[in-house]
């Protein structure tokens, strides 16, 4: 039996990972660290600390979501305490960064900004597609929610990025994203990443190799918004035992 | 059996019709109309004319799929032999027009320059669906082979139009073709219309309506040349004992 | 302003429908009634009551997700104080049901178990295109998460005897559920309604009509288990200044 | 320019692939071999022969669509003339496989019974999707015109069997091919693979992939039946330049 320490266990994904560990086999919480532990109540079995060290001590490894600051703590202290490290938090600095590069050489550490497994195969996929299926055409649709400000999606992107790299293409050089009017044939390499908006989508993303007789369509779709949460929980398993070093989602694939 | 005569004979989707009868129950070919009968081969139960009058005298309806030039003698010669008629010619004049009007006074005639009764049935369904439910975002998505030259598709712009006045919103004044940026979140009233370009897609057609909750997709797909051919046979059968008049590929549908 | 009372407001749906009206114009919460009120906590604006007769003053329309002992007083105290009702509750009896015919007479009531817009708009559409695509061919797929122990969905059967119906069918007599071995072509009036397991999928349901050259596929998703909120509240601005009556979600879309 | 010799030229599958190399570039139509040369006109840069040496010695690599018995002939030649051979004939005898893996020992020969580069691309996707996503239900869904006489289709159950392989499953343990009544929760290894029959759709084959929170749905879609002539070309492309040795489709998208 694995044991996990969440860090930043008030915040929205750790929260989701305290309740979905509950669900899952040969692994389950051990201990949570939180600045305040006045108003923070859980299962008495699971030890609730406000010291980093004492949190680091009561568990196998760490799976962290929370903000820059506590997550350069975090490292500062597993720097003298070393414990594997699943590390979910967005915006760290060049500094934090470079902290994170140097405590991956004495311990494992896996740093990812999209937890999810179903992605992260994805993009396997598309490279994959991208080079074998030459000269088919390739089309990019991702929906998001009526609320997203920008488009097209950071996934898109990277699926486009996987898409392009399979063709020896740079994707800012290729990529279109919209088509009106008397714009003529398609060109050979052009790859359009259209964004669609509405309802209360998740996300989904479709990514398309058309060609005369036959294509492909590789599509992803979240449906709630803890995919996050049951990716880290699953890297966690997988980089409990491994050698010190810096992991990405992609490695625990294992493709 | 209804007997059919096929007016532009020597054209593609004439030599599709000619086909198509064969495996069609209730109504058969039984006269063609061509300039020239000297290279025309065909079944000898089927009567082969040069002169209109005679053609007409040789069926209960008319299919035509001509040039406009054509279809005028057509309709100028059925001025005074009266037979239902099925018109698929595409870019009549006004005059022609007018005088395809004249004629539906004595005869039942139907016009459509898109035979295809999935099609007519789809912009139906959007209506309703546009306005039903309300406050859910409208997105289309057309995709065409990589061959063609103008975007969106006339289809898609109809199927949009069907959308907007389900509303009673004016498209042009809500279409959007493509998304790229920071754009904010999407407007109530905004409709996409976004044209994918790949392979050898015959046309594809999906009108989304999504809300917070659930999302409803009508999807058109065509999938070979014929689907003309294959409607105005259909239209045939309808249309063959209809009181004079002018008649749509929709009003076909009873809906 | 339309002012809500809602009854149930313990209950899963209840409780969505208090936090769904916060966010809809012209529609507003005004009274809730729960049995006990100690331990109810909400904005001081609401009126929490826990005798019917005061919280039935305290609105403009009551929408109602309870148990059927709950719902029968609620009709019985309606019958007194006369006032709009939106039925959401399963499982009434025949002496319930008869009840909330009578009521129906001296106010209006919109009574259904399935309060999605969407799948009631996609039962009205599926009746149309059956009817108006003869010789199309029918097949269903529905789709839903992998602890649903029946199949198929009571939905994906709704959906069957709206497109059997649309073709003058009976569905038992044309339903198949699997497909194995050498059975040979398809038979012309078959209609197969397929179940899929999997994951966490809501619901998911596409029917679809195939034809020689062209196909339609109409699909609803369920993205969350808040429609019935939605679908009761939007029910709820309908209904509010209609006839007495007995009407259905489907009256609501006003096709 | 590398030279095409077309061994069953008046066959389904060989006119396609004449007509399909006008339009390809770096590869060309060199020589045709007939049985009988009377009624075959072709352009006259083209070498139309009743002879296999003389036709060998017209081309640098041969596609062979033909039957069993003309294939052993062409084996039996090749021996005697090696030469790059693309064999798509079905229905090969063991002798005659014997014969095809002694004639590759001197040659390189491709032979397979599906040439679609998207099918064979499709099934090593899905076995890594099978492979990486651990816990993900599987669920396939294929469709075909109504006259397809057998369910499911030969392709799904190759993917069906990608997917069990890369689970380390027997696919006839875990296959089911219908869902009804109160048949209880998903089992965890269960593979449903489902067969839809309707219009005159080509062949769609869908493989999914269902998880709490995500899932991924990988689809391959045949447009048209001269999948196998593009798919014959390119392998000859490719084929042209290798050593002697048996070659899968497969090998031909180099992953």
């Amino acid at each position: 039996m694995t044991r996990v320490g969440v860090f930043g266990a008030n915040g929205r994904v750790g929260k989701l990972i305290i309740d979905d560990l509950k669900a899952t086999d040969n692994i389950s919480l051990s201990s949570v660290f939180v600045r305040n532990s006045l108003n923070f109540s859980i299962d008495p079995s699971v030890m609730v600390s406000t010291d980093i060290g004492t949190f680091l001590n009561g568990c196998d490894i760490v799976i962290d979501f929370s903000l820059p600051e506590a997550c350069e703590s975090l490292l500062e202290a597993a720097l003298k305490t070393p414990k594997p490290l699943v590390i979910g938090t967005t915006g760290l600095s060049v500094h934090q960064l470079n902290l994170l590069k140097q405590a991956s050489e004495s311990m494992p550490i896996l740093y990812a900004t999209n937890m999810s497994l179903g992605v992260a195969l994805l993009n396997k996929l598309v490279y994959q597609a991208a080079a074998a299926l030459e000269g088919f055409d390739i089309e990019i649709v991702e929906m998001h929610h009526k609320h997203k400000k920008d488009a097209p999606s950071g996934t898109a992107l990277t699926l486009g990025e996987s898409a392009a790299s399979g063709r020896g293409l740079d994707l800012d050089a290729v990529r279109i994203s919209g088509r009106d009017g008397n714009i003529g044939e398609r060109t050979k390499d052009e790859i359009a990443v259209m964004a669609l908006r509405g309802g209360d989508i998740v996300g989904r993303h479709t990514v398309g190799f058309y060609n005369e007789g036959e294509f492909i369509e590789l599509n992803h779709t979240a449906t709630s918004r803890n995919t996050f949460s049951k990716g880290a929980i699953r890297a966690a398993s997988w980089l409990v035992n491994k050698e010190p070093g810096l992991y990405s989602i992609s490695d625990c694939l294992e493709l």
